[in-house]
């Protein structure tokens, strides 16, 4: 039961602060004279998620593995890491700890305007349709869950895999935020876009980044046990 | 008694770095044409906090544990690492040391105006209200010394803790800068409020960032005491 | 076999992420009424590169060794830790592993008008010569390589020697890409260079991106065979 | 011998890599219309001093132990952990290799206007006086010798010592390079400073960047003697 609180709490942990800290910096940036595109945040964001894995990692991965993504326990699931109980466990807890995230969000802010939600068309800076946005989000989860696979199937790297998935995070946010805010986890982009509300553009574009995150999670496992499999 | 000298030591370097990093990337950017506010300069706040954390830890750690932070020192007495008689010992060296960073701040700017303060209302860039900014530095600590009881508990993590603790207070100022400045720290909080003087706005408003980080941090232990308590 | 595979996906990876996180960077810092150059996005883009090779190297490392670059495959080579038939195969991979991360990023981009290819003269920021070009790409790639030959050379450091290899990455764009952009990959320029175009100006530069790297790498390796020999 | 050699090459590269790096940035930030002060810069300029640590520490840390700086040789000499002819040996090499790395500099850049030189008063972005320079580099010296010989004196933070070291470096730079540029290494401002000519202002402000260093390098060790010595 501990590993379900485990999992709870660094979903919340992770939208909270990689979604509040994109929200700050861009409601900040706006406040300038320069007309502020994502360019001048697009690290600082990366870098807010990437580092919540790192803090989580080491706090509740002691508990439960750290996953905080539904598409990270698919690729377990696929890879036989996880059975089918557990995984239905984590990904209910992911996703309660993504609304709470966003909730609380709500109310540090006192508005539900903008939640760093994720999206397309209008919603992405670089302007990409819908298809666009699905392959980019299947080739940023393929390689994030890639990443997590082959670092934790080596018990050597125990130590720094914390540091690995954080830093791949951060590389996933660099390349995906101009695209498409970069979600790779259908509980951080489901909280912010239930929190918009109902008729919301983010509530109504979510499904792209629950299924995609999906496909490039059980890809990405897929591929690892064709090449790390015994010849 | 060399611990408390460590403690002291690292403090100050953490307040004398961390702040002086702040008020002269600020002082800088202020000279742009450029109406610049704080979201050019989180991302390099950010770092100066953290690496202080892991410049500290890898050398006064190895004598005291490197706490330099009396929210910190609370989180391990409520976890039971530490006894009543050292917890008082390091906070005072803390307090201390962090008196001396924002003095030796002082001299080196050769001015008192800015000296990297916490504070909410018209001092949070957000302009976030007093509960709201004392909720923020509950929930950043909390995360910061979950982080810490986390990291440490596993002595296979050694060589990697103190890189760990310092890039998750780098993540906990991107998120906090652009709502209270970030303390999670009552002794980093309190030099600075005691060189900008009696009857200053951040010393008036410092009761926040020595209660708040008090209370995230002993919620932590506890929150880390139940999920890490066996079955 | 596999290996040839994990070196192909690495450098596809390594291509699009990198290239693909520069473009986008700078086109919608171009949207800004500042006129950006190059300085404020470089480094957000050092990281998309060094973290493309922490992502991979915890991966397919695990089979192939992740060399993704035909100048580090070379300076294997001249180190003796390679034999001639795996050179080939792996860099065989290698460029067909650039030629696709350049065409899924054309897919995405809907263009290929901006790829993040290299160049010299009008094609660098700095405007410098083609031999000045080679010169800086020849010691790029030599402190990259003679990086690499050292953290790999002991083997208590095999679980941080990906993180190491990918902050060198970092440091080699962040002092290259003024001046040439940064390869130190003759892979990761061709691809973006073929995609350019049949008479397109980063096709007919690119013979200074596959000969520098190539020297830079042959040249560490005779480097770190002389310093690291038996007296 | 060969250590001498890597201390060369060493001290060429950190000069070379960080100096061309600030320079290169500032070049560039230059042409914006925006009014662009050291700020947008401090953070990139900072990881590659940082990061070129952290590649020359893996590759001829093998071979020397990566001081490439006469105040970390002169903090190992007073910590009793280097003798006096390797010491001079050292420090020969290193002024030799900053001297390289700031010539290859003038020829890449085809001038030598602007080398990434230390300085007081007009030449400090602050602009501070030579008594509080002197302050800064003694200060930003201790906490860097601090850290280097705190992480190698506990033999399993081996592997991660070259990382903690760069990191360090890093948080210098970001605090330093509003007040002085940050030197904290005598061969890497005697070198850019001479290529500047003589009777340039570099060259005639360059012993306050070779003198408080080497003062705050041995209060460094003398300081960690005392912490470090058993009751």
């Amino acid at each position: 039961m501990k590993k379900y609180v485990a999992e709870f709490i660094g979903t919340c942990v992770l939208t909270l602060f990689g979604c509040g800290s994109a929200v700050a910096a861009n409601t900040l940036l706006g406040k300038s004279n320069v007309v502020v595109p994502l360019g001048f945040s697009t690290l600082l964001i990366a870098f807010a998620f990437g580092l919540s894995i790192v803090a989580m990692a080491y706090s509740i991965g002691n508990i439960s593995g750290c996953h905080i993504n539904p598409a990270v326990s698919l690729g377990m699931l696929v890879s036989g890491r996880m059975d089918v109980k557990d995984f239905v466990g984590y990904v209910v807890a992911q996703f309660l700890g993504g609304i709470l995230g966003a909730a609380l969000l709500c109310v540090i802010l006192g508005s539900n305007a903008a939640l760093g939600t994720n999206g397309f068309g209008e919603a992405s800076a670089m302007g990409i349709s819908a298809g666009i946005a699905f392959l980019v989000e299947v080739i940023l989860t393929f390689v994030f869950v890639l990443a997590i696979l082959g670092v934790t199937s080596k018990p050597e790297n125990s130590s720094v895999a914390g540091l690995v998935i954080g830093l791949s995070l951060t590389l996933i946010h660099i390349m995906g935020i101009p695209f498409t805010g970069t979600s790779v986890n259908p509980a951080r982009s489901f909280g912010p876009a239930l929190m918009s509300g109902f008729g919301s553009l983010p509530l109504s574009q979510v499904w792209v980044f629950i299924l995609a995150p999906l496909v490039g999670g059980a890809l990405a496992a897929l591929c690892y046990n064709f090449l790390s499999k015994e010849d």
